[in-house]
């Protein structure tokens, strides 16, 4: 019999950890002799980094931990592999050194740029005729990979924005007095995490007051008229607004303030500082006071709300990828279909990996109300059913447990 | 029978709501014939803005949820009382409406400034021979008080601060590449919080490589040095940093960045930026990529993540200021007498409130490695205790659910 490997890779979520357990427990049970782990993706394996998964998750508890620890266990990489066309050499290496390791099944977690990583070694695969079978398992809290119903990772992140941000709308709201507070929210060009503020709302929460997303273009002027008008409706304001909006002439907002930035290896500009320049923007040109809160990482790392739908369906996607490498699929991502809403019913399907890598889904604008101030009804239904119930965390001493592997 | 009038004054926290429930119900049982809310504290007082909580809060239910609820629910205000010599208008005003409401016990929830306020009232109603019983209750996440253990909100955050410092190193080691988190952490003058997060490290986390307390003066120049040579022994290097740390000139470290302050009514100067004051200068001085995280307001409206321990205690406090007041006591503030560490167990006494009000209690200096780089086993036996223990948030429809009061 041959082994399984699996990675992980793009930034860390809150359940990207189950998805791992869902492709190990699946392997094993398939019959795969060894299930090894690259550390730090496919950078951590050019590198010949990687680990035994069975000798690592040895017990029951073991995978219990490894669903309530957040980041990647097997720790994490933003590399990215060149064509095959142009560079033919680190191919040759990363299949020698899976042959080495008698690999027959290939799984990837990640995101838009680790579906690109499948895509091109699958295609190098077949170049070759290489029998290893090459799976993509989804995971991002950004929600915009084609061809899903939805990402493993968003459910835990528009839990974690809806509970904090009720919590942020109490504190907000303590002194009565005019106040504005920014909430900063993650996503580059969609805007599915900004939208989850609008989950806040209910009959103990008045919900944040205005949502502004990536999809639509931000007008500073527009933006300081609604909210001088707002704060003559309520004593205090509170607004989710995109880490990435944009000026109608396509800059982010964050650039207009001072930070210094930098691009990751991907050429993607580090964003931050949007909720802090809007802030003083608004302090400078309406008599009140104002607050920037960045959500930053918690809303990707915040394990201890993670949403027990998403652990479950990051799990579900791990083992479906086995399976269907195992019946001999290649090239393929595992994608969520959704049956329906009301009972919630959530299948898994394939979808051919090429279809996925390198394209953005967008919030659709009909789902943002014609006032581009708050969400319809309609993405509330669509992501009420994804931040359902929990998973206890386990607490030892006063704090949440993790399971951590020694990656050197 | 007479009546009993409730305050909550200054920053929020997550059990503040718990004191207030404690207040409540044993003033009920002692049989004051109404418990009054002053809506926004001692300012709406001033304007009759009061509840009838009994109305508000009237099944053990609305209790349960009370806990669970962060913030202020009857709002709060950072009004500072004048003196009565110099304002005796003000007090006769105010003498007037509790006589008006037929008040004859009156509890404030609040720290330092809060205290202050009680102490005036208490002054002032001594000179005019009143027979209402002025009683402060403890609150701050800042544990700053004099004469008391510790505060009650502070074990919830720093519980916070724990929690979300071990999720936050996991996400920050992911990439195994060269990179420096600086987390800020509340604290104005005293380091309580910062230490809080020394409480990460254990058998599963790393823990934080630095924490930076306000108590010592921050020389820029050394703190280059220390980031520096850890980032030589490991590959993440994640630093607790307080909001408050100063300069040895006195100023504060976020008065060298470039954002716009202001000075609330007591006239502290809000404090932020110092996180991203460091991480940008740690980039431009050392070969490595840097990340500023600030825990803002989470760290006290996180009530999802409370500690028991503190929520009992805080009830305690409350009722225990109520028996206190009912058996004729007054101008005193409910203190946490620790018993003993193992086991934790912990009574309340009473102090008298002018020694209490404008005093800070800093971090014991003793309590801090020699190197100046982290907490003592002798804070952590101090804070362990204090993050003991959960009371389950109530979720509805996915989200923590709250108690919230209509406040005009």
């Amino acid at each position: 019999m041959a082994n399984a490997i699996v990675g992980q890779s793009g930034g860390p979520t809150s359940v990207i950890n189950s998805s791992l357990a869902g492709v190990f427990q699946a392997c094993q049970m398939r019959g795969a002799e060894h299930v090894y782990g690259m550390l730090h993706g496919i950078q951590g394996l050019l590198e010949e980094k990687v680990c035994d998964l069975s000798v690592r998750l040895a017990s029951f508890l073991d995978i219990e931990l490894l669903k309530r620890t957040p980041s990647s266990f097997l720790g994490s990489c933003r590399y990215k592999l060149p064509a095959p066309e142009d560079d033919p050499a680190t191919y040759e290496k990363l299949f020698l050194i899976l042959k080495k390791l008698d690999i027959r099944w290939f799984f990837y977690i990640g995101g838009n740029d680790s579906m690109d990583t499948i895509n091109k070694l699958a295609r190098y695969g077949k170049q070759v005729g290489s029998e290893i079978r090459f799976m993509g398992v989804p995971k991002t809290i950004d929600n915009d990979l084609m061809l899903t119903d939805h990402t493993p990772g968003y459910g835990s992140a528009a839990k974690y924005i809806g509970v904090v941000m009720k919590e942020i709308i109490r504190d907000a709201t303590v002194y009565g007095t005019n106040y504005v507070t920014i909430v900063e929210v993650m996503g580059r060009n969609a805007g599915w995490l900004t939208a989850a503020a609008a989950l806040s709302r209910g009959e103990d929460c008045e919900g944040v007051d205005l949502i502004c997303l990536p999809e639509l273009p931000f007008h500073t002027d527009r933006f300081l008229e609604k909210v001088e008008r707002m704060q003559k409706e309520r004593s205090s304001v509170v607004i989710a607004v995109s880490e990435g909006v944009k000026l109608p002439d396509g800059r982010f907002v964050c650039e207009l303030s001072d930070d210094a930035r930098s691009k990751d290896a991907f050429g993607h500009i580090n964003l931050t500082g949007t909720a802090r320049y809007l802030s003083n923007l608004v302090a400078r040109n309406l008599p009140t006071k104002t607050r920037a809160v960045e959500l930053s990482i918690l809303q990707r790392c915040g394990a201890h709300l993670a949403s027990r739908t998403d652990i479950t369906e990051a799990f579900q996607v791990g083992g479906a990828a086995a399976k269907a490498a195992f019946e001999g699929e290649t090239a393929k991502m595992v994608a969520l279909k959704r049956l329906s809403n009301d009972p919630y019913q959530c299948t898994t399907e394939l979808v051919d990996i090429d279809q996925v890598a390198n394209y953005e889904k967008k919030v659709p604008l009909e789902w943002i109300n014609e006032s581009r101030t708050d969400m319809l009804p309609e993405f509330l239904a669509y992501a009420r059913p994804l931040i359902q119930a929990e998973l206890t965390p386990i607490y030892i001493n006063g704090l949440t447990q993790h399971i951590v592997e020694e990656r050197v």
